[in-house]
């Protein structure tokens, strides 16, 4: 399994718009065979931080995620919104 | 609850100590009332990046983790194995 955190720090007059499309990216991306869960989170701290956490069975699913209208359309959408560009890191779990 | 991503960016040659400490932390945390989960990760591209993904309970949950022996023992010996000050962030889920 595969967990990516992908950290977005959006303009603060953007982030209702950006929480719309990242619901949008949660919803589809949900439904893909190969995703084992996918969740949005705020920073408590600094609202334009916005972070999906999410776990993949392998990299094929990523690839195949990757390639999705819902996922391509999103970041596309998404990129006027950010302030600077996003921090994507992808995992091995440890413990 | 509350979600805690705590990215750390460890020297080369200190990432096996880091581990070892980190476990330490993690069997530590684990036991604590108030998480939920605490597990530690590691990027598939640059091993030198170790991050912990932590739920807890509630603010009163982490004013107590942050309080015990293993955390302030544990953060302490990791401080001179950093190449950079970690970047911790504190979320709400919104999805």
């Amino acid at each position: 399994m595969i967990t990516i955190v992908a950290k977005f720090i959006i303009k603060k007059e953007c982030v209702d718009e950006f929480k719309k499309l990242a619901w949008e990216l949660v919803v589809g991306s949900r439904n893909e065979a190969g995703n084992v869960s996918y969740n949005l989170y705020q920073d408590r701290a600094n609202p334009g931080v916005l972070t999906f956490i999410e776990q993949w069975k392998d990299e094929a699913a990523i690839d195949f995620h990757n390639a999705t209208e819902h996922f391509t359309s999103a970041i596309a959408a998404m990129e006027p919104l950010e302030e600077a560009a996003p921090e994507i890191n992808q995992y091995d779990q440890l413990s």
